[in-house]
Order: C-alpha cells, then structure tokens, then sequence
C-alpha cells in the first residue's frame, strides 16, 4: 500500500525566496492528506503536481501564520473549480471562525461541505480512523496550542498460503476468520495451525509528524519507532536559547529525539530563514541520528511501498 | 520625481503556475505603496527584490481573497522583522476584524501600530494626501464592495529662471511667491510678469488602478486622462456574459475604457487561469487602444522619471 509523504515548504515563518512555509502531502493508498497549509501552497502544488481535487483531508497544527495562512485560498480555490465532496479538516477551533470571517465577507458559500473535527493540544487521541489508517494528535509545546499528527498503517489481515489452502480443500468461509489470525479445524478433527497456513502481513508503518516544539519529554514515547520522523529543527544548536525562548527545537535535538525514539529515518524541516543553506542543519542532526534527510520541497520519501 | 508601478502578481482568483494573483507596488519619490496583496506577495517581493521595510502604506481594494490573502502573513513577517514605524492601511472595514482575529488567535502583539483608514465603495474621496501625492478612492460595481485607486501626483510649485531673477536682483523673501505663480513688483514700481521669470512645472501625472468591475459609466469621468491606467481584464469578449454574470470586465471593454477616457497607455492584468497564453487578450485589447501592454510579473512602467 503506497505511503508516502511530498514536501511542500520547508521554511519557518518567514519566506525566503525559494524555500516556502510549511506544508506536506501525503499519499496513503491513492488518498491525498494535506498536513498544514501556509501560504503559497497552491502554487506549490501547482509546481509539484500535486492535485488539490484529490485532497479529502487536511490537518492544521497550530494557528501561527507559517502554517496555516494558504488554507482560505485553497478551500476558495476548491469552491470555484467546482469541488462538491465534502473536506474533513481537523484543526484547533477557533480556525472555523477565522474561516467562516472571511468567506463572510467574501460573500462566498462553499459549493461543499466542510466537515470540522477540533483538535485537542492537551491529550493525544484518535481523529480520524478509515480503512488505511489511523491518525492521532501528538499533543506538542509550543507557545500557542500545537499538535502534531501520527499516521499509522491498520494492521492488515495475514496472506494465505495458496498451495496449503487448496492442499487441504479448506471451504471458502473460512478464508475470513484464516487471515484474522484463527486455526483451522478440518472435518476430520485435525486442528491445523494459523502458522502453517497463512504469512503474517508487513508490520504496519507510521509516520510521525511533529510540528513546532519545544523539545520535551512528553511527546517521545508516543512516536516511537515511527517509521518516518519529521521534525522541526528551525536552529542550529547554538541558538539553543533563542529555540527555548520560541519554543522550538535545533537540529541537534532533533537528531536526538530521532535517537531516543528509534525512528527508522528522520526528516527535518521548519529551518530559520536566517540559514541561506541547510547544511549546517544536517550535518549536527546527523551527528547524532546519521539517517537524517533535509525536507527538500518537492521531494518525496516513501513511508511503504 | 520617481514614479512608477512593478506588477507583482496578474492572475486572478485561481492562481495558475507561473501567475500569481493580484498586488502592485508603487515607488512614489522613493516611497513604496503596495496595492492589494495577494497569496504569495511576499515571495514576489523576495523574487523582485521589493522591500518590504520600505513599504509605508497598503491599499486593498476589496475583501475577495485574490486580493488580500497575502496581507496577515506580510503584516507577521515585518513584525518578525523588527518593523516599528506605523503602517497605514487603507481598506474595507472588516478587514481590521479578519486581521485582529488573526493576530489574537495566533497571540501577536505587532510591534508597530496599524493605523486604518477604512474605504467607501459608495462615493470617490480623496484618502491620502502627503507631500507627493493625493490618492482617490474609486468607486467600481462589483460583487461585494470594491474600490480602485487613483494616484495623482501634486502640482509642484513653477521653477524659477534663474538668470532673470539674478539680473533683477529679486530678493530671497519673494521666491516663494514667484514659484506659487505671483507676479513680481520691482522697487521701481515695474512690475514682472511671472511667466517672464519662472518655468511652469510638468503637468502632474496619474495613475488609476481599476481592479475587479462590471464595465459602467460610474467611474469613467474621474479617471478622465489617467497617465497610466491598469484597468482589469479577466476574460476575452467572447466571454461577456460570464464577465457580467461575475461583475468583471473583457478585454476589449479594457481597451473601450482606456480610449473614452483618453489614458496615455492601458496596462491589463487580473486573467483568469483559463488562459493559458495572454496574447489573444493583448491582441484585443489592442485592437481598440493601441498603447496597451500585459501586466508581467516584475515588469516596472514608468509613469514619470
């Protein structure tokens, strides 16, 4: 099952020509979700083929600007390209208002729904479960009420083993409760082991995307061994005060938080516009954790096949 | 004194690759005057080299997003930048609501005060006067309220002659009064005609922008003789009916504007992200008003040295 995550921007809060705030695609069997949507994303997506139509989901961490102030024209841009189906936004609350302000005086009524779940920046908790994944807030701390988002894969039921399936002539109507994990007992009595007759599935993969932060204890346990990490890393450690005082985090802390959670790879992203080049930021994040990559935009990292 | 306009987007609501929409700067005597600001403004300042610091006052024409989405994250990033001298914006009423709610959600305090000054889509007034310039607001007939802009720069005083003011030995305390057009009387009871010992200053110049109309009668006369006139031109002709139906203007009723109020050259921008080449919509224009050019992206026109 495709999933994959496309880097959109890659800049903190404020734009430098050619790097962008932030937002992220991602690609989960053939369903687009959109994480975070600052300004400019449209034309990002224009320029990375990126299909808004196909965006069913979009996730809002936090009401700072960088991440968000690319949302109204999107969902205006969807309205006038004739969109119909419903959007599933989850976001803090108050960006409900801010949205319906402005389509208020926009004197505009969207052709199509937008179906809002709040998120809840003090407790982790599911908000959205379909049949490809779950998704979860990773309650983060920053200087306004900030989640991250977890996306895992749903275990999937165990293979079955063609030539031992027909070998032993197993009815069909078993199939179902074979691939959930259960024996089979045939007519004669003989109890043949799940084991014998089906291949467990791949171990489900995750991707865990942790937005602006302090680096804190309190979100570590919850992401680990993803699969694939973001996170932010918008200084280099010698600004370690300057990161404390904006709640957020340096690379080299990153690259720890990378460490400590097992992560299979780490991505950083959300660099200062104060770094003309992302180097430095790569090099002292994988001076500790070394499988880390620069959330270049327009590059895509494959979570699984 | 330096007068000019540099196109920073063309596109209008939907933006396309490579066009983005709607914002102008203005350089007025070395002063910049941004009008709207689109998504993305401030890439296009970054990518034209426009400082934002240099920016002393915005104009937005009205609340469609097209036009303004690009002003929260401006305002952020020159908080973030240490901006501390005032800005003065000249827009819709409840545009102070869409950016207070903004900033409190996000929990700014701007280290510089906005000053408003709310515009009235109903009748022309002058909103501006300064040292160089007085700016209009003009009423257009759009889906919401919108009003254009337009920037006539003021009658400067006549240039004394200098070798006949020297020859006549005219005192210091009269030079104003000459440069104001007053005649001169000399001790002998002789009197001078002005125009005998100064030069009439160039005629000011003036630049209209007319964003998103219905083409009417209503703003035709204030326009009259526009140095320079932008007017938009969202569709080709043989889209009349849905340039009515949406409140916008073709491009042949561009060129129509441009010659009824004898403007000494049209620039046409705001097309929609159906065409993908502008040249039909140039080419028409120019069939009724010649001296018509495209509003390219980072292109400057002069409208005085």
């Amino acid at each position: 099952m495709k999933f994959e995550v496309t880097i959109l921007g890659s800049s903190s809060a404020t734009p430098i020509f050619n790097r962008n705030p932030t937002a992220q695609v991602l690609n989960i069997n053939e369903k687009l979700y959109l994480v975070d949507c600052a300004e400019g994303t449209q034309q990002q997506m224009l320029r990375f083929d990126v299909k808004a139509s196909r965006i069913d989901y979009i996730f809002i961490s936090h009401l700072h600007g960088d991440h968000y102030l690319g949302l109204v024209g999107l969902l205006s841009s969807m309205h006038l390209n004739g969109r119909k189906k419903a959007i599933k936004l989850f976001c803090p609350a108050p960006l409900k208002e801010i949205i319906e302000l402005q389509l208020k005086y926009s004197e505009t009524t969207l052709h199509y729904p937008i179906d809002y779940v709040f998120t809840d920046a003090t407790q982790k908790g599911i908000i959205l479960e379909n049949q490809d994944v779950f998704v979860e807030t990773i309650p983060l701390d920053h200087r306004i009420p900030c989640t991250g988002f977890l996306f895992r894969q749903k275990k999937r039921l165990r293979k079955l083993i063609k030539e031992q399936i027909e070998g032993l002539d197993v009815p069909i109507a078993q199939y179902s409760a074979l691939k959930k994990g259960a024996d089979y007992t045939a007519p004669d009595g003989t109890v043949y082991k799940n084991e014998t007759l089906t291949i467990a599935p791949e171990e489900p993969k995750s991707y865990a995307y942790v937005s602006d932060t302090l680096y804190t204890e309190k979100y570590l346990q919850q992401i680990n061994s993803a699969t694939l990490l973001y996170h932010e890393a918008t200084f280099l450690h010698d600004m370690l005060d300057r990161a404390n005082q904006t709640h957020h985090t340096t690379a080299l802390q990153a690259g720890e938080v990378a460490v400590r959670v097992n992560a299979g790879k780490l991505i950083i992203g959300h660099f200062s516009a104060r770094y003309k080049t992302l180097n430095e930021l790569l090099e002292e994040a994988q001076s500790v954790f070394p499988n880390t990559e620069l959330a270049v935009e327009g590059k895509t990292f494959i979570i699984s096949e």
